[in-house]
């Protein structure tokens, strides 16, 4: 256990085997290029290359058996693009590829915080002839647009012919549909095309096209061979392919350097010129400056990252790597521009087609609300340059005023294709409200309230008006939605949506009230642009007040919703060899059960833990945790938490140990097709929230940590109003220490105390 | 109106707008062959030209943006099949074409006692060479294989060249697919594979075969040419097509005419030697006894239907017109070979895809079993055929033990891509169940019951015990179904389902218990063919008697399920261009509010009306009535039936106008597509159990006659336990006469009354 390497991960030994996972665990991302973790130099082992531009996509039909009114008749799905990692090597005319020959020394490595892929070996040729081999693969965190690539060779017993082939492949696809609904797309294979290719001895480029949605991909190539032997340089140029080749002279221990530079710049199509020569541009001066420039802003960049999210636990290295794994890789993964937001899988790999849930409002963006408010305000300024789209789907949907949210989407367009587990989900309305308002409590963020997010918690209100009415005009009932657990599915009155409906309509309507009294001109503007007036507002107090909650008296639970307990248990034993469920039963027998995908009201009871007591929490826990199948791996972060709040403290460690190492031990056997961006920040809220027991409410943080006995001593970092503060917990109890900033109240087990300097 | 034609339809000018339409109208069917109304002689005015075999299908792949466990992976749709109608004609080498040259004396009519199509006009071409032009077209009843034309023209003013060119054209598609969620197959226009074409001057033989289901079908024509002219007879052979040429020297005012004999067999394709002489062997008998015999056989054939099962109306022939039009419809659209049943459309068209649904049970088999009980019998047996596809369907969807019945489907397999509108109504095995019962008690068919009918009263209700379960002991529940009604789907105790549930398990058991001991011997062999334990009938009797209803003790009324009432009246005055709402809303809209596309609890209200009180009734109907769009051409013939019942008069009557025409005056606006085979029995349903008051309890007749104040009087026949009676009701009542049979016991207005000769 000591030998892990808690700041990264290794591979010191060739797998041939685990190669396609390994691709995902290596992958590289800058949250807008990703890369799967492939050899640079080609391999014969097979696997699932790839290499992704966050919010780069195209469109494919979506068909029904029957179609109805409201159906999306499209889908769109991020694009595997032009591969620029590729540099072939020749050793006297034979392929390096390590599926033959003989290997010493090998290593594969990334560090967290150095955020570069390090690949080293000795490979000896069927002929003999050995050759030290080192790559370095370096996304910038520093610039976007850029993919580094440094290639070094040394030969070891011989002089002659080494040959390196870099290459720009647009030739590429996505991986076509298999018969499991929660991967697949229906693309032809043609989707991305290339439209041009032009190459020099100084530049190479390629330019793509999609096929329907409009966008443009510019990739470029230009390198910087550092080797002062006799070089012959010639080019490559193919439809759809470009490679520069060099021919060297080798001398025995004598290194050969290679320096590749890649950009990629995406555009609509009518911006084609000025974005080619931005790319240009780009290229260049990352070449002026040079690779090591860029190894140094990325360790810079990745040490201002750790001071501000890390996490440390003494006494398990296991659970350590697993979380910053996980933590780097939500780094990686997560778009950063106010445009494109943090795909289910990443930028690691085609599951779920790169498609944007609400995994990022519950699961994630609590992560870069308390660790990186920069990144967080982005991520919920996607969901407001949304907002037209949004009210587009209403329309699509028979509304008459406001905004619904698409289930998932890249672009804002629905693109679920099963309304029971998509479109009835309307409490992604209610979960992008009820961030907003996090982010605005956790940054005081006021500026973003008046200028995009009244707006979005108005524009969501709306919508609950439309589909919930009174009934006998005492209580405000919602009918016919799905909540989060999606193995109950068109319901009436879901408790989840209910009560953040109402937070939603809640704080739609206080919100407006400070608004318009604080800043009364933006607030008529808003006013005259989206056409309220104040009896909606009336309304949505009203409806927030009179939301009806279904309650069992004679237990003492909340039933999941109106119906949940009028039906029979579902029967563990008769599907313990079929798991999960939705893949071995039909969405009816799933449904006229009580059995739980993941935490649906315990994930409720976590995010609006003040309006329930205890006592209340315990018990729903002690039942819902018995019917639950976890098949969602976002279902045990939200068991943890809650078990630990409830004082269930072996159940919280075990969930969380769990999950922590979900990806880096693939344990759901899936992690080939992506890292499971959710799970991966619900570790990181499994410690603050679950073990530091850290709450904000009303704008104040409240803590209630315990130590679990398996460690020594753990600690995180938390960015709230302007301050930043390190918690540590340890045998001797919670220790607070202010590392930027004002003084800050906070609450430990109820206690008020200021941190201080 | 007095000029209506009360036994028949006609066209007495050519009306080329409504050519599609009229395709429609004067399509015959005779059960197995059904081809539309199209012109023998052919025409460039369009439509869609159609001949259909009941029950002859191929297969296509049924798609899904997300696709679940239990989902069928295909369906299948009747075929459009080889055309055997035309005879093309040139008069002095110009073609016959009603779209071109003069016409006169134009007249198409069908007399729905002889069964026979017979159009005739007189063409003068372009050139100026008239021709008095006759036809006639029958579909024998008495021969399912077998379409006869006789054609004669005769030169009025001429002598000159006529070609006849009578043909069979393999080359024939199905409409694809619309973007009307009613219409839609998704074919790729070549799965029916012309396999072979030979001819001779005696004979000509098409040959098809089906793309994927293994289907075959021989098609053979014939000639008698009668004409002591000089004729010369050449052959025309292409791959997909085969024709005979016969061009006369024609002399002014000298009658030409054509016998055509065309025969259509189909077969597994393991069979096809067999069918090939058994179908030259039917051609060949047909040629020999001439046209004239199956004029003859035909009128006698609809002698007897008509005896058994006419209708009349004194006073309103229009109506009287309607509903003859839709009896001889359903006559002519039903499958009586055991094997195959009643489409949709019957055999006029391609909508709904040739499939049957629970239709027939509850609309369609009470007018056979009422007055052609033999027929009746064979569309129940057909249920019996699909016993071992129903208990695969049961099996699809992971339930141990029993059938379950496929919402729509030709050879059984399902062919609902939509399960909420699809294998959620479960209460189709209910219907079957239903039928089953109602069947034995009007025939007193015991050995049936013994021999089929009790397996599938039992494997039918076997599926009730998986998919309820009790409620704390107490209530037997059903979750997640969805009734008759499609404007609410995948709900809790829907009443419909739960009663007829409970009608289906009581009845299932008490058969058991009563062919037990009147069969021991039988009983013990299904017993032991089924696996049946002697538990499972207790639990078949406990369930019915537990079997929970919901109801709403403070309005006094049945909801049609647990949560109808909890939700919002729908707004129609929103959605009053909007019709049918199904076409403009998504599915959650309209299943979160109160409205209904069609009768359901009054349906049940209807079929199992002893176990309501009529104040009960009242309330109901009241109520769904104000909430029914009848966006379902099934819901009005309930609501007038129930509307008589309750001494709605007005109501009863116009419900009923409203639903009579419908075809004939194509009141939806689809006919086009097919005529409306359920609406079409409804009418008859409105008739006898609406107006006549019929019901049958406990194996006894019960009449409550009422005579709308629009008709002078009204009768219709009833055939029931080898009785045949006329009911006739005038101003002086109600009058029955005994036709044939014994004695028989009735119920007027509760009094026993004993009818006889």
């Amino acid at each position: 256990m000591h030998n892990i390497d808690v700041w990264g991960i290794k591979e010191d030994a060739l797998d041939p085997n685990n190669y396609p996972l390994h691709e995902t665990l290596f992958a590289l991302g800058n949250g807008y290029i990703g890369t799967r973790g492939n050899f640079e130099e080609g391999t014969s082992f097979g696997g699932h290359d790839g290499t992704f531009i966050n919010g780069f996509y195209d469109y494919y039909d979506l068909t029904y058996g029957e179609k109805y009114n409201g159906y999306p008749h499209r889908s769109h799905a991020m694009l595997n693009v032009t591969d620029g990692k590729r540099t072939a090597i020749f050793i006297q005319g034979e392929k390096l590829d390590l599926a033959t020959g003989t290997i010493d020394d090998y290593e594969r490595h990334i560090n967290f915080r150095e955020g570069i892929l390090i690949r080293s070996f000795k490979w000896t040729s069927s002929k003999g002839y050995t050759v030290a081999y080192r790559s370095e693969r370096l996304l910038s965190l520093d610039n976007k647009h850029l993919m580094l690539n440094k290639l070094t060779l040394t030969p070891l017993n011989f002089d002659g012919d080494i040959t390196l082939v870099s290459s720009l492949d647009g030739d590429v696809t996505n991986i076509t549909k298999a018969d499991d609904p929660r991967i697949g797309v229906e693309f032809q294979g043609d989707e991305l095309r290339v439209v041009k290719t032009q190459i020099t001895h100084e530049l190479g480029e390629l330019v793509s096209k999609t096929k329907s949605s409009e966008l443009g991909l510019i990739t470029l190539m230009k390198h910087r061979l550092i080797y002062d032997g006799q070089i012959q340089r010639t080019l490559e140029q193919k439809d759809k392919f470009i490679a520069h080749h060099y021919t060297l002279a080798a001398t025995n221990n004598k290194a050969i350097t290679l320096e590749k530079y890649v950009t990629y710049h995406t555009y609509e199509n009518t911006q084609h010129e000025q974005m080619d020569s931005a790319s240009k541009k780009c290229i260049e001066e990352a070449y002026n400056l040079g690779y090591h420039a860029y190894v140094v802003k990325q360790k810079a960049y990745l040490h201002s990252f750790w001071e501000h999210a890390d996490v440390e636990i003494k006494g398990d290295d296991a659970t350590l790597q697993g979380i910053r794994f996980n933590m780097f890789h939500l780094l990686q993964s997560v778009g950063r521009d106010g445009y494109t937001n943090i795909a289910a899988k990443g930028l690691t790999g085609e599951g779920y087609e790169g498609h944007y849930f609400w995994d990022t409002e519950i699961y994630i963006l609590p992560f870069f609300i308390y660790t990186n408010p920069n990144i967080a305000k982005k991520l919920v300024e996607y969901r407001y340059h949304l907002l037209d789209a949004a009210r587009k789907r209403r329309e699509d949907m028979q509304y008459k005023k406001g905004a619904l949210y698409p289930w998932r989407t890249i672009n804002g367009e629905e693109c679920s294709a099963y309304y029971p587990a998509g479109t009835a989900q309307y409490h992604i309305n209610a979960d992008i409200a009820y961030t907003v308002c996090k982010y605005v409590e956790a940054t005081n963020d006021e500026a973003f309230l008046v200028e995009a997010g009244l707006e979005m918690l108005i524009e969501t209100a709306r919508l609950w008006l439309q589909i919930g009415h009174y009934n006998d005009q005492e209580a405000f009932h919602i009918c016919c939605v799905t909540g989060p657990d999606e193995y109950t599915a068109v319901v009436n009155n879901n408790v989840y949506t209910n009560l953040m409906a109402a937070h939603n309509l809640r704080n739609a309507y206080e919100a407006a009230k400070q608004i318009e009294k604080k800043y009364p001109k933006e607030y008529q503007a808003l006013v005259d642009k989206i056409g309220l007036d104040s009896q909606e507002l009336q309304d949505f107090d009203k409806a927030s007040k009179k939301m009806y909650v279904p309650y069992d008296h004679k237990r003492k639970l909340y039933p999941q919703d109106d119906s949940f307990f009028q039906k029979p248990l579902w029967d563990f034993e008769r599907s313990k060899d079929k798991r999960p469920i939705l893949m071995h039963y039909h969405p009816l027998n799933i449904y006229r059960a009580q059995v739980c995908k993941q935490a649906d009201l315990i994930l409720l009871e976590f995010l609006l833990g003040h309006q329930f007591d205890q006592e209340q929490k315990k018990r729903d826990y002690d039942y819902y945790e018995k019917i639950t199948t976890h098949d969602s791996s976002l279902s045990t972060c939200i068991f943890s938490i809650m078990a630990n709040e409830l004082g269930y403290y072996d159940k919280g460690y075990d969930y969380f140990i769990h999950s922590a190492r979900t990806d880096i031990d693939d344990m759901h056997h899936n992690t080939t097709a992506g890292v499971h961006t959710a799970n991966m920040a619900g570790t990181w809220l499994s410690i603050v929230f679950g073990f530091g027991g850290m709450r904000e409410v009303d704008g104040e943080l409240h803590f209630n940590a315990h130590l679990p006995q398996q460690w020594d001593s753990y600690s995180f970092h938390i960015t709230f109003k302007d301050r930043r503060i390190r918690v540590k917990v340890d045998g001797d109890g919670v220790h607070f220490v202010l590392l930027e900033g004002e003084p800050l109240k906070v609450y430990d087990k109820g206690e008020a105390l200021v941190i201080s300097k």
